[in-house]
């Protein structure tokens, strides 16, 4: 079988339309449409049948979707069906933050484990978890499985943190702010920089205001 | 003039070019082609190009970009060739993070006011701001001509605060976690919505499983 390549902004997709998908279903809708989705999360109708057709056939032409087979077929697209172990190192403000994130626990990500260098938050509690010294970590990630760990350390000590975890075997990094980690390939790194958000909406002021003059 | 539809994936794409873009400069190199690009920030030549030509005719075929005159243009677009004053509402953990958050202050963010109704918060220093109560809320965004509000309060409290902010006239609203807002038309909501990066790092990994099988 040759690998597909998917494009991650379909990846990244797919998780809009399942939280819009959970929605309708929590409202008791049982077929969509691909125009449905479209407009619910703000694409065209036919990037949703492009994005959905990587995966093979979907729908019924003139019926539509089924919400519930759709909404499983994507949480199984995404490793959704199952929960994941994450441990998250930091247990400063931002740290502390993602540990009570209702979207983790909502879509099955447990944090397992929290970790910091600092000598006064080890031992400190973060709702139900102990903060604990880095060296704990290798006993956590075996213990409970972990693939999957969030750093919330301060920038300049992202790439030390992420060199210990990937000696640890972990294969699944996420990092916060402007920073580039380097690892070896077969371990993905994702960022979240919170800037591009407000970037989105600075666009639109700056669009409109262009727009409303012309 | 026609209003152009540009995609939000294009408007985000922008920033990560110029987040690149920056680095490149930062190494002192001063010219750079679409392939370049593509491949720093791992999307298609094609899309890099695409994305570009939304806003008009940029570099010259075999020589590539001006990486200088690229980032003034594309910060040109993104609205981000002038600083912007934003207010934030909460400050609990995830608002403390952002006051000291140093993406948002690279990128000309600068957080003038933070604001809660939780009187022990009420009076506290984060970095260089006082929390203060709500009520304050109008007095500081007429005095720094704020457009933007960060919205970092419990999911339950997000609807009825955006309705405060949408009151006095902002008009571009950031928010966190699982949570939709209703607001007029003419107002700009975007959501962070932290799982989404974690479930691209689940894809990841059960897609490699998959294939490593097969």
């Amino acid at each position: 079988m040759k690998a597909l390549r998917i494009p991650e902004a379909t990846v990244t997709r797919l998780s809009i339309y399942s939280r819009f998908l959970e929605r309708l279903e929590q409202r008791g809708i049982t077929t969509v449409s691909s125009s449905e989705i479209a407009k619910g999360v703000g694409v065209s109708p036919a990037q949703v049948r492009k994005d959905l057709a990587y995966f093979g056939e979907f729908g019924t032409r003139g019926v539509g979707y089924n919400v519930k087979d759709l909404i499983h077929y994507i949480l199984k697209i995404l490793g959704l069906t199952r929960p994941w172990n994450v441990i998250l190192v930091g247990a400063g403000n931002l740290g502390t933050a993602l540990c009570t994130y209702r979207g983790f626990i909502d879509r099955g990500f447990n944090i397992v484990g929290v970790f910091d260098n600092d000598l006064t938050k080890i031992g400190k509690r973060i709702h139900d978890l102990e903060v604990l010294p880095l060296e704990r970590m290798p006993e956590v990630i075996e213990q409970h499985d972990v693939k999957i760990a969030i750093i919330a350390v301060p920038l300049g000590s992202v790439q030390d943190i992420a060199d210990q975890l990937v000696g640890h075997s972990l294969k699944a990094l996420l990092t916060f702010g402007p920073v580039v980690v380097d690892v070896p390939g077969d371990v993905v790194v994702r960022n979240v920089d919170l800037a591009v958000k407000l970037e989105i909406l600075t666009f639109n002021l700056v669009f409109k205001e262009l727009h409303s003059i012309i």
